[in-house]
């Protein structure tokens, strides 16, 4: 049975449904990071409250700390985290980001330094399987082979084929069947690759299909433009998920090109450096243009922050280091994205999302 | 009209009424500290979804950031920190205990550095009134003069006198009519001192009494062994406040006493360093041991914390660096600390009080 059904569309635009084995998550939606079981400052009480149907984890740091063993005595990671709605789980591919983690690539696997004891780790496709199966998420990643911004013609192939090559063994290492499985589109911003890598990955059975290695340091421009070139060769009937997006002009814009679901953690990141969402643009609450400013943070925004707190109180939050100041926007900036992703979906139901996003007005 | 009004006794604990500008507290209560009108990690909406009747503020830092002006803009501290209910606030006076903003007492006031541009600054019994005053904070606490652990009996006499003068200073100088005023007892760890200095604040007409100095680093048996030194002197009919009390074992010690109302940093303090109040007392959360242990931090505490979360979690969250641990011990311990006075007054109120007590087996 697919695990995607699509609903109706607007253009490029659609909505869908994706069931899971912790329920069904209308489409399209947004999922904040929680890399190790939490999303930080922001308590799962809070993102029930926000109305958060699922977010993502990084199942590679998972089995470093606290490991495996404790989630397997727990019941597996919702029971550990505490959460009975959505989790993705990352195949910790993406770690190659980070350079004091990562050592090197080859066709048997990423070597990492473990951060907590310096020990190196071959994570394998079947390996990062094994990890995820046992995690029991909702919806497991393939280990992709992503390429850093800037990469060559000759790196950029290589990673599109060792992504196509890595994927038929996680395909073939999965075997927890009440977990969903998807396969991750490279090509990093060469058009040629990115559509021969969306066709091939697509040509295998996923669940649902990721386009990787956009949002991570490249100008932003070129997400619109390459977005359109990987949903042109991926099945309409599986979900497909832009991994690292965004702020709201861009999931807005993908969306429109075709785009069913999105993690980023740039909501809550920007939230603890006293950036604020609102329907005007971004705000920063740091700023001391905002110490005597006695309105909410977005007039029309339904936030208990926005509720109770002026911008002038969150800005002497920020002026006197209370930490609460980040938690209020970590909150504030996850509830806008939810809101601004429920009104997507009514906007497309409705057969108004072209005017819907033309009237929209970032600053 | 006399602001609390004395209900029903259990030997010398009480429970009672506190009438305020922003409604009635029942008492005995616990007051969480927001000195900049922030408890830290706990969101105004999370104080009031456990029932916090009161948190205390420190006015003298509020006048310094943000400012009175800004304040004034909105119309009081209440509407500038977004709480409709019971708001405190001390005078300063307390900030002695902090060598680098504290410069010299005299009889003219306490002479800070201010710790923002620097600059030195006298705090005067009247400009203490002045500040609170347009605060609007619902009880204002007079200036007091606050000797520190092991003072001389010198120096806990002058401390006596000045506090004394302090106050009726500070009684002819409080204009706002709406804003209760407590006196400060004090008198260190010197039992004649204490009873003459409760004797003294009790002969003016103060809203209420505190029992100030204790719980500052003194051996905690001295608590126990100096309120009812205090509590004899002063008139039933008036609210007795212990300022910077404190653990479970200490709140039920001192209601016995004949306290009404309390206020400490210690249950989000401690949250922050991972140690978590349970009926079986303190457990450390940072601690290796709870790696393994999937029961709840108290299998009887209803709090969000503990009907989702395991122990094993919260250490997780403690030994990967996520704040959210400090997060959910600070609201653990303040949800656990609130019920507990819930508890205290309901067995009050049906005599049972020295029995719960007696039953309650701290570890």
């Amino acid at each position: 049975m697919n695990a995607f059904s699509l609903g109706v569309s607007d253009k490029d635009a659609r909505v869908g449904t994706l069931t899971t084995a912790h329920g069904k998550i209308k489409t399209p939606f947004f999922m904040p990071v929680a890399t190790k079981g939490s999303v930080k400052l922001v308590s799962m009480e809070e993102l029930r409250s926000i109305g958060i149907e699922a977010f993502i984890s990084n199942s590679y740091v998972f089995s470093l700390r606290p490991g495996l063993d404790v989630v397997k005595k727990a019941g597996g990671l919702h029971k550990f985290v505490g959460w009975d709605r959505g989790i993705f789980t990352d195949s910790g591919g993406f770690q190659v980001i980070r350079p004091e983690f990562f050592q090197k690539i080859d066709d048997r696997g990423v070597t990492f330094r473990n951060p907590f004891d310096q020990a190196l780790d071959v994570l394998t496709p079947e390996k990062a399987m094994v990890i995820q199966n046992r995690l029991k998420s909702d919806v497991a990643m393939c280990l992709d082979d992503m390429p850093l911004p800037g990469s060559s013609i000759a790196r950029l192939t290589e990673s599109m084929h060792r992504t196509f090559e890595w994927g038929k063994r996680c395909l073939d290492a999965h075997e927890n069947k009440r977990q969903l499985l998807f396969g991750i589109a490279q090509g990093g911003t060469n058009a040629k690759l990115r559509k021969k890598s969306a066709e091939l990955m697509n040509s295998l059975p996923f669940d649902g299909l990721a386009l990787g290695g956009l949002a991570i340091g490249e100008p932003s421009h070129w997400v619109e433009k390459m977005v359109p070139i990987d949903t042109k060769e991926m099945d309409p009937e599986k979900m497909r998920y832009l991994m690292g997006v965004g702020t709201p002009e861009q999931l807005v814009m993908a969306v429109s090109l075709g785009v069913d679901c999105f993690d980023s953690a740039f909501p809550t990141q920007t939230g603890r450096h006293g950036l604020a969402f609102t329907r005007k643009g971004r705000i920063n609450l740091a700023n001391r243009s905002h110490r005597f400013d006695l309105s909410p943070i977005d007039s029309e925004c339904a936030c208990f922050v926005c509720e109770s707190h002026s911008r002038a109180y969150v800005h002497h939050l920020f002026r006197t280091g209370e930490e609460n100041g980040m938690k209020y926007l970590s909150f504030h900036n996850l509830f806008f994205i939810q809101h601004l992703m429920t009104r997507i979906r009514e906007e497309i139901e409705s057969g108004s999302f072209s005017r819907f996003r033309q009237r929209l007005k970032w600053k």
